[in-house]
């Protein structure tokens, strides 16, 4: 008999550690419980199905479930919740939904375990632990009313469209985003496609705090210039309702009328499962792992919006959730699992994101309170140039601030923003990190140049030029 | 009395070096001796000023002569080629041209060393030779006939754009380009745009040589489906006239008739003058240079198109003409001559060209041959993945080609084409190549992923994933 490697959550690290592992080790049972209906989707697409430049939810689906049960041969349980972990006796504790019951006779039908409150046990030889992550909920009165959304969740994206793109008489005319983050903006840019007056309300002196000043003050004047009411430091203290929808935002000096309300403000992991099973939780609040993504049990693992992650800047544990993180480590885990033992790999925390026309994006360490912490000394410069040489036509500028060590040279992280070459750009900077390069390597560095994509000198290497010049 | 710095040559690297010495030690009698009348030019914008996309041939100036002697305080004397080297007296001879007498009486009049020939001697401390390169003419017969170009010059690029935007009656209605490089390439877009039948003849069985088979196929299909007419693995035997003029380009088997030609068959370092001075060159026929951009003469620098870089993957002399490197090498001998000893920089032969709508980029080595002569044991991989989150509404496919050592898992290098993101994506390459990075680091690095801007495994990381798998 095969060992059995079981899966806590079908997305993007559950599914893709399941994949690995099978396709690796065709005799090991691979179980995935997932206690919603979808698999493997690509939540990062739920605002542009919301905006209506993706027309179908099921679109956002890279993998069926149908084709992992029948072509990967994964014991894929969808309306399945773990809800307990029982590490002595490695099993797991299996509630199925009353959708579950009815139309899946199948899961845990050969299980002799089954309980009488209508759980069951799955045994697990290697247990995978992904269990995603959840929007947080502020302590704000309000957020019970007909017309206040989160965004978590397939289900709430498909919610959300229905009701921006429904009759007109039923639509909302306006909405007060609360959280200046990369949902909050995209959310941002898909109302406003949908004609809703859009306001943001931010408690921190900026949007995108992870950005930076200087690149979050190009971003707000771009939302401004949008017709996006922005407020800045400002913190919101109740949703006000009439009749049990929403009326408007109250904040301490004010009262901002609007009919609804899109709660955005940050995501917290799912780390309760394996904290109540006695795995061990790091600083941020994840589940901490090593570099193999294993917990503090040997046989089980964590990955994804839920764990935590190494980055290499730092040299510390980091909580980052997003897609490609939980994309590799699935798949790494999986190889482990199947007796090739692979390293989840480090992360520098390089994200991008599209607000309306500008592409924004950051990768290392550029706060510098998070910089000292690490224990560097860190100097910051800020360059505007071209996106294409100074005659060609179209060029847009270029924002970028990078940072570096003032002892050791050492290139920290950078963020930058503009209308075109920005995303890819930012990935030159996240490789000089995972290298260690100095600033003066990156400045250095011989990257493409021809009129129509860049200057002689491509934006990232004049921000090294300059800032190498400051760290002497 | 200060000392001297002669540059000779007044284009990227001439002038990066001068203002740069001048600028870290304006003491310095900084001396630039160019023997035509543009200087800091963007050659590389030449093809758009005849497209028509670049309005006057002056918009490709970054800095103007006046700015160079006015507010950089640099001696700067066009119309000027030094025309000998005498590394013993260390001096140069400078012969002035006709237009030079006739206006700039300033050059030599105060050099109490004027020759009867109307030629004088410029003393040096250190000598930069900054000569370029010049379009090859191929030893074939119909060179001189009217409607042959070159195109290697801002005079000839003006001469070209008067040709094809000029009157009707005399305007070329075809033209053969000889040659399938970057300048052929981007001439066939221009030259389309501008109404002419464009015929490319290629004496190798693909264009864009340097790329690869499998990006240059993808090439070749686009230029066909934009109307040009490709005749690959083609030799072009003659260019045959009517009464002085191009009449046909004529191969071993056919005759095609086309009333102009363009000559792009490469181009050739100007290393003649440094020869002939007994200054070394390497085996690519360039102007061998150590680190700090050095000849075999301690007080000889060279820089730019006629001198040869170090390739950081093959550990070897390079000849690889771009402007990046020019401008880079020369900044860094500027500091190095004003005192503050720079290293010009190892290259990774990046090079990044746009074809009609097509994004083709290049670094490292891919070519299996150069591999193996460097000591390698290439392995390469194709493949092809989307530009954008596959629900994503416009993304466009990206074939990317890696290469790695076998033996050491070593990324050599990687070739890619594609309608968007592509030229900015191969810096994330070159970066890796700079580092000495295995495939299987690329395929760990953390990339920025947006739906807008890639998939979630970005194409780069893709290939190496599948790469490094056939490496194992």
């Amino acid at each position: 008999m095969g060992e059995t490697f079981v899966v806590i959550g079908g997305d993007a690290a559950g599914m893709s550690a399941a994949s690995k592992a099978k396709r690796e080790n065709p005799d090991l049972d691979v179980i995935v419980f997932e206690k919603g209906e979808w698999v493997s989707y690509g939540a990062c697409g739920m605002p542009y199905y919301v905006k209506g430049e993706i027309a179908e939810l099921e679109d956002l689906v890279a993998i069926t479930p149908e084709e992992f049960r029948e072509e990967r041969n994964i014991d894929l349980r969808t309306h399945s919740e773990v809800v307990g972990i029982d590490r002595e006796a490695k099993t797991v504790t299996v509630e199925r939904s009353e959708a579950n019951r009815a139309s899946e006779p199948r899961a845990g039908r050969n299980d002799p375990r089954a309980n009488d409150d209508g759980t069951y046990e799955q045994a697990y030889d290697d247990l995978l632990v992904a269990t995603g992550a959840r929007a947080i909920r502020p302590p704000i009165d309000g957020m019970d009313l007909d017309g206040v959304f989160t965004f978590h969740s397939m289900e709430r994206a498909r919610e959300v469209r229905d009701i921006v793109a429904g009759d007109a008489a039923e639509r909302p005319e306006s909405v007060g985003i609360i959280g200046g983050g990369y949902i909050g903006l995209e959310m941002a840019e898909a109302f406003d496609a949908r004609g809703l007056d859009v306001s943001v309300f931010e408690m921190l002196p900026h949007v995108l705090a992870p950005f930076g000043d200087s690149i979050a003050e190009t971003v707000e004047d771009h939302l401004r210039e949008q017709g996006v009411s922005l407020h800045l430091d400002t913190l919101v203290e109740e949703i006000s309702g009439e009749q049990g929808r929403v009326a408007a935002i109250e904040t301490e000096d004010d009262r901002y009328s609007v009919d609804s309300v899109l709660v955005a403000t940050g995501v917290a992991p799912n780390a309760e499962l394996a904290e109540s099973a006695g795995i061990e939780l790091g600083e941020t609040g994840a589940i901490a792992t090593d570099e193999y993504g294993r917990t503090d049990d040997p046989h089980v693992y964590a990955a994804g919006d839920c764990a935590e992650a190494h980055n290499v800047v730092t040299d510390a544990p980091d909580y980052v959730p997003l897609a490609l993180t939980a994309n590799r480590a699935g798949r790494a885990i999986g190889a482990t699992v199947a007796g090739d033992p692979t390293e989840v790999g480090g992360i520098v925390g390089t994200a991008v994101v599209k607000v309306f026309d500008l592409e924004v994006a950051r990768t290392g360490v550029t706060d510098p309170e998070v910089a000292e912490e690490a224990g560097f000394d860190p100097v910051s410069q800020v360059v505007t140039a071209g996106s294409r040489a100074h005659y060609y036509p179209g060029g847009e500028p270029i924002t970028v601030e990078m940072v570096g060590d003032r002892e050791t040279g050492r290139l920290l992280g950078a963020a930058m923003v503009g209308e075109e070459g920005v995303a890819k750009r930012i990935d030159t900077v996240a490789t000089a990190l995972h290298a260690g390069m100095t600033v003066e390597e990156v400045q250095n560095l011989d990257l493409s140049y021809a009129p129509p994509f860049g200057p002689t000198w491509d934006p990232v290497l004049t921000a090294a030029k300059v800032l190498s010049g400051k760290l002497e």
